[in-house]
């Protein structure tokens, strides 16, 4: 990653910035996102859906754009869903996953007709009672907790005990209590990971997916229609952090489509679904140096912005080891260079955003931008914090 | 802490939830807000002025009974700014630390009358600047950045290279430049770490400050009126914190404002800035069950809020290791107990709030409250993560 950045989306940085007519803002930006759908549909086999994880970007506008390009959105609230249902994208091809649903949000499912992923048996009874209560014949998947997890994952969702999903075990037993109930299940979602680098895990959490989800088949009264497979690829955010190799996926995921699902279920939809792949390396954030000085041995640029919106990038969001998120200054750049703490206006040492970073020289009135910011940025930070201004979302 | 709660403000907890209207909400305790500013007013000497740190919960309600009963009001933003002027404490009894500062937030506060607290020569070179576009004489302290830090400080902000203050080493040169400006300047704020519960080294740290702003007193070009010697009080969150000895600390402040302060600034405010240690104790968060579900040998309570409210208690906001904050069932408490894992709404795995907590038996719709929940807690917390409504905050 470049430690200058001249143009998003085409736009010269500075002219964007007037444009917004502040800082800090997020950009993201279009073309990149339409072009990585594009690799996505080129790598991956044609018979796989794509579905946008909406809680990676729920910015209105974003989900619009990726609403024509993908086939499916998976929303995580009632907030997300409203997002979602003002796309062109049919209510039948949103599904809605998470712990705790209430009885209000599962009631604005079931009346959006979107499918429910279904988390536990006490929510699959809540579900029939509020289609009942609706007159409305709920759609539903069940979310199966796996019994085996994914190594080298990011974040583990699968395997164990879990709030996330049914044990596999526990699935023929619920399914067996449903089909008697006004309830269309449709099928299974199953996912052991997320933000994996290594294609090798990625492939064997793919093929156990399968191989569970199959099993799981036989126990179903009528062959499920939709296999949600899950996602769980990663994106680079540090050094020494390799890309995906998506074309052992796609290889994979043909092998599994071709051998495995359609000797058994020829008709079911075969969903991947992702969030921080598609978004997270289309976006970027963009703070100015307020102010630059110098302390004792370090030269701190303190920018306008700072953990309150980009907090994953401060390193304070459940990582263990803080390590730098790709920084840059705007261009053109000094020929200078130096090394520096790029640190945000907030009151508190936890407001780091580069430790150490060696860049071309930036003054006051400069531009500091971080990448990677597409996804799980602005509304995975606590914009409320130290009562500082908002900042504007943009999409180029 | 008891892990059953029935009131706060006196209100009833089931009460409670039905007057809000809605979970989860945010309870803040009018009356233990008040006996807290009475315990420091007792145990700290006559001469202290207490100061309240805005930051750590700027609710309004809060800081309208908060300036009722404290000598000034610390802002870190031109919002939290906004919030202390709406308050009767006069503006010479605000103060706005911070760095980054814009030109906009130093014209504000500078039209208002506060006083800034300077972070930087840089800082202070726009802030004459602006005191000179608007025809306004700033007033304004320099924040010190100390040669010492405070050992065993959950948070530090003192000491070495930072973002906060100028250099100790480097004040008597900036008072040097700014003695012909058109600036007031009043004191020093020196502030050396937070949420510490060692009365030891809070006393050895007020003492190492002390004796820093009495050197620089001697380098001022008139004696300092105003020193704020921070705060850094902490309070309890874990299994095994033990109160502070508020008794020590308010011995050894008298001791150094008797025979170290009066003698050479007989005049002079002395100031303690207090935020969380105020207001941390004060508040409950308040979450109902949505879902109760066994996963393999473990059962789940998933509650209606999440780290989008509360993030600190999940352990995910700078924190290394993670232990539970004290958590409660509300009362009447089933007999029964048992170990749960409590879990907000949102799908991921980081939404942890309690693990393995041992508590009475708590079914579908009963309420579970997170203590501690006083300070750094709505403000703190990624709102927007995953569309969900916001809380509520009451103070009762």
């Amino acid at each position: 990653m470049s430690d200058t950045i001249d143009a998003v989306g085409g736009v010269p940085l500075d002219r964007l910035a007037a444009r917004v007519g502040q800082t800090p803002f997020f950009a993201y930006d279009r073309q990149l996102l339409t072009e990585r759908i594009a690799l996505l549909r080129a790598t991956l086999p044609d018979e796989i859906e794509l579905g946008y994880a909406v809680k990676a970007n729920p910015m209105p506008a974003v989900v619009q754009h990726l609403a024509g390009l993908v086939d499916g959105l998976d929303v995580a609230s009632a907030g997300e869903m409203l997002v979602a249902l003002d796309t062109p994208i049919g209510a039948d091809r949103i599904s809605f996953a998470g712990p705790g649903k209430t009885d209000d949000e599962l009631a604005q499912a079931v009346a959006a007709g979107v499918l429910v992923e279904i988390e536990s048996g006490g929510e699959a009874d809540r579900l029939v009672a509020t289609g009942e209560r609706l007159g409305l014949r709920p759609t539903a998947a069940i979310r199966v907790n796996p019994d085996f997890s994914v190594k080298g994952s990011g974040m583990r969702l699968g395997g164990g005990p879990q709030q996330f999903g049914v044990d596999s075990e526990r699935v023929p037993a619920l399914m067996d209590r449903l089909a008697s109930a006004e309830i269309d299940l449709v099928g299974f979602h199953v996912f052991a990971g997320s933000q994996n680098l290594d294609a090798g895990i990625l492939c064997e959490a793919q093929r156990r997916t399968v191989e569970l989800v199959l099993e799981l088949a036989t126990h179903a009264p009528e062959p499920p229609r939709y296999l949600n497979v899950g996602g769980g690829f990663g994106i680079p955010y540090f050094d020494g952090d390799e890309p995906l190799d998506l074309g052992a996926i796609g290889d994979n995921l043909d092998d599994l489509v071709t051998n495995a699902i359609r000797p058994q279920l020829p008709d079911a939809r075969v969903v991947v679904e992702l969030g921080r792949y598609i978004v997270g390396e289309c976006g970027v954030y963009v703070t100015r140096v307020v102010d630059r000085k110098e302390s004792r041995d370090k030269t701190f640029l303190v920018v306008d912005g700072g953990l309150h919106h980009q907090l994953a990038a401060s390193g304070n969001f459940g990582q263990v080891i803080r390590r730098n998120y790709p920084v840059a200054v705007a261009g053109p750049a000094a020929a200078e260079r130096e090394t520096v703490e790029v640190v945000g206006c907030l009151c508190t040492p936890l407001d780091l955003l580069a430790d150490g970073a060696t860049l071309p020289r930036a003054d006051v009135g400069d531009l500091v931008v971080l990448f990677q910011a597409g996804a799980y940025g602005l509304t995975a930070s606590p914009t409320g914090f130290l009562s500082h201004p908002p900042p504007v979302e943009v999409l180029v």
